[in-house]
């Protein structure tokens, strides 16, 4: 038998998160269908994260297992996306599997795993554009990046995330999680979504702009999330970036572990699952 | 009575093209229907180009007709788009109304039009992105963007484009249309799109690639334009840009005036209405 182990992006906009369910689109069966066309005979696979709906992928991973022979390892990526691609715009489809490897025997894509780096994706700019809706969270002030950071070192290391966790996920038996590192960067290239062609150049109606549009980066890198983690950190990060919160404000809701002393969820369609680490 | 034009955005990866249509989600029917709520009466909204399912628009235009007293000119954009953003991602429709003026008296969006700027939006990369697909047509090998500027010059000026249309659209008396500029430009930065966090800092996987990913941007500018007029050029200025035909081709196509003698019509996802001249 061989342990193989997917390598995924997907945008999350088109499915209904990654968990299989009964009469939704999800990523996870979606792939697993194509898997079980592949192969010939009904095929599961064991994925790292189950991120929500509207949650995007750029190294998600999965494991299962297969018998020696058939299709070698390394045509897997190929014959898969050909399959995913199927019907869908332009024969891309809105899940690609980047690499196939060989793992050792008892791998597991999620306890195997030693830690994962999410991504989370802001437009920060005064227009809001429809063309950023689906890929970033849009934020129409303009963000403190500095008191954002400052906000952010206060999270690292290890502590009791009880205030950063929404009620839905699997129960918890405890709430104390590491947080490797925070990361935020700006970057102003990649905020130059389909605009005009002659903006800039000619005058155009819509030049009151306040700042300048940019897009900033969150990073954050840890050894385990509770659920919704990620965003409600980057929610109470914006809250400290827009001067609605102090940047010690996170402190205490560390201390406290009241949801109420955390920030707002961030929305879904700004979050990627960046990398898992093994 | 008011004579008012309204300046339109839309992602249109969500509907099924501009005009309006029962039992389909179209631009148009979701703009008339925003503003029959607003205004209370049943309005219709006469546009500029009718756009094919998928295409998008950065300056669709449409005209209609109000009587005095009622909304000021000036509060419609605001007033519409909470309407259209209503139950939508965050707050942020995919179709947004980005100006409201006032015109003078017979003033109409599409016969007062003197022409149009469309922008063909390519991302020229190695590897296709999840993230690009409802965006950009993507093409994969590498394209020689000399080679297309040469044959892009010889479709400038007055010509019978009957090649360059596909059966379908409203018939034409004349197939002879003017193309007053075709720019081709090519935008490294753009191309930035959703990438792993740390991509160009540590080693990847994907790092065979033969070329470096840039997005390119094609803006037509003509009086005039036949059904996917626009997209027959770009895909037949595709085809010379990967060597599969000469630029001297296009002359060809134009005087023997039959549609196997220009290129494949490009995908709708990478067409953006980017401005009407008036």
């Amino acid at each position: 038998m061989r342990t193989i182990l997917l390598k995924i992006a997907y945008d999350g906009s088109g499915f209904s998160g990654w968990q299989r369910q009964p009469n939704a689109r999800t990523v996870c069966g979606t792939v697993e269908d194509a898997l079980s066309e592949l192969i010939g005979r009904e095929m599961r696979i064991d994925g790292t994260s189950r991120t929500d709906a509207g949650v995007h992928a750029l190294g998600q991973c999965a494991s299962f297992r297969l018998e020696d022979g058939g299709i070698p390892t390394g045509r897997i990526p190929a014959a898969l996306n050909a399959l995913l691609a199927r019907d869908r715009l332009e024969g891309i489809g809105d899940v690609r599997i980047l690499s196939a490897d060989e793992m050792p025997e008892g791998f597991h894509a999620r306890y195997s795993s030693r830690g994962k780096r999410y991504v989370y994706r802001i437009f920060n700019s005064p227009d809001k554009s429809v063309f950023r809706r689906r890929l970033f969270y849009q934020v129409g002030e303009e963000l403190d990046l500095e008191a954002m950071r400052s906000a952010a070192a206060l999270l690292v290391g290890e502590h009791d995330f009880g205030a950063f966790m929404s009620s839905g996920g699997t129960p918890q038996e405890s709430t104390v999680r590491e947080i490797y590192s925070i990361r935020i960067e700006e970057d102003r290239a990649f905020a130059e979504a389909p605009a005009p062609f002659d903006a800039g150049r000619t005058a155009h109606g819509e030049e009151t702009e306040s700042f300048a549009p940019r897009s900033v980066a969150i990073a954050v890198e840890g050894g385990g999330f509770l659920y919704n983690m990620v965003r409600i950190i980057v929610g109470t990060l914006v809250e400290v970036g827009l001067g609605k919160r102090d940047p010690e404000s996170v402190s205490l809701a560390l201390s406290s572990r009241l949801r109420k002393d955390a920030g707002h969820t961030a929305p879904p369609q700004g979050l990627y699952l960046d990398e898992v680490f093994y």
